[in-house]
């Protein structure tokens, strides 16, 4: 039976792939990768195998994910290793779950080897925990990605939770931040934007939803939006605040002014 | 200054600790571990390491966790290469975070080495996705133990999220069951228990949200608790059906009878 590796890249820093990942990629035939692999992870590859751009693919969306998943049985099957590379976890958006199932259906094994989610992973490395008890008992995780323009996300379902990370939030998210406060979410809610998040590239840029709503929040893709108390102890974690300290400050949030 | 290391194990499978946790380790001299850590992952730390079983320590919780942090701190300070290693990601509950922030108060420096979160991967290796398009635009993770007996998650917070994933929720499925109920998630929604995910032993309960609210459905620890449409994905993943043998299979949701 032929098999296919639908593998997780992690968030960019070639350390936080998994043991299972590195052997994978680097026993790899053909490798088929996205837009956000990063490319110290590409670096990896053997030189003999194939490594295919899924990103230069061109066309309508539906049309681009139906050759993508051709080439991926028509390789698999033809004998190759063939390993699907995306950023992050692969059943994290990015449409793995779909590939898997159009694999399973052509009769092609699938060995799913989980990533380090950038979701979770890009906050913590920049001090925002997506918990902390008495302050955030769970999370949510949401693409900010309207699918076609035509469809959008029904934000009230995801208004109440404690910590809320939204992935590809960057261009929308002004109109984001007006739904949430529209379905309760406080204004003065603390949210912070982790630009390039994981490489030495990173910048965090703390503001309030309020600030966002009103459109004066600067921001680059990619980026990572938090919003939620949690946002308020990277102080503490990065630059070893104490409560004391914090106290200090009472403007312990700004808007950078860059 | 002294360093300390903050480290993911992931699910269980030695295979899904990053490259940079698996190097953390293996050049460890202190490793504090928790309950949740697979012995085939302990068995990487080397044997001149002090092994420290942080579920053994006896007394209240607070003070627990006073001591262990006590402990980080002084094997840092005392120039030892402590690695503070906990199950999944660090920083999804387990107070990762407020371990980090005791340390940086006490002057120690904290690397952060995220891992593959057990809520995303033990669901994903069995088949259930976290997200699909058209069908989950997100999910939340949520704790579902009630910090000493006394507290309680406020389900109507998350009873309208996508799909929902519930750790340490065994104990308390009944109760989070009709709470998620009462406050509007459909009953006849599809649900997973996911026991020992990620091993070998894996068991997958499947069931309705009503079935665990009326208290149909047994279940053992640890088990990770999915509810939500994505549920329906299994069968597509793990045997492979098509859409029209999906659509044969009027009963792909039962509960497990032992």
């Amino acid at each position: 039976l032929s098999k296919a590796y639908i593998v997780g890249a992690g968030p960019g820093d070639p350390g936080l792939l998994t043991v299972r990942a590195l052997q994978v990629l680097q026993s790899a035939e053909v490798v088929l990768y996205d837009r956000l692999v990063s490319p110290s992870i590409l670096a990896l590859i053997p030189d003999t195998a194939e490594q295919i751009y899924a990103g230069k693919i061109e066309g309508e969306q539906a049309e681009v994910q139906g050759f993508i998943s051709r080439m991926l049985v028509e390789h698999t099957l033809a004998g190759k290793r063939v390993v699907r590379l995306k950023g992050g976890d692969p059943l994290v958006f990015g449409r793995g779950a779909e590939e898997w199932r159009l694999l399973r259906e052509a009769g092609v094994e699938v060995e799913l080897v989980p990533g380090v989610s950038a979701a979770l992973s890009v906050p913590g490395l920049a001090g925002i925990p997506p918990t902390f008890r008495g302050i955030a008992d769970g999370f949510a995780v949401v693409t900010g990605h309207l699918r076609d323009g035509s469809e959008q996300v029904d934000w009230s379902k995801y208004a109440s939770v404690d910590t809320l990370i939204i992935l590809m939030g960057v261009r929308t998210r002004v109109e984001i931040a007006r739904e949430l406060i529209r379905h309760g979410r406080p204004p003065d809610q603390p949210v912070a934007f982790i630009e390039r998040g994981a490489t030495p590239a990173e910048r965090v840029i703390l503001a309030t939803l309020r600030d966002v709503a009103e459109g004066g929040v600067e921001v680059e893709n990619p980026a990572v939006f938090v919003a939620g108390e949690v946002v308020r102890l990277r102080p503490f974690l990065v630059d070893g605040l104490g409560l004391a300290q914090l106290l200090d400050r009472a403007e312990c949030l700004e808007v950078d002014p860059t």
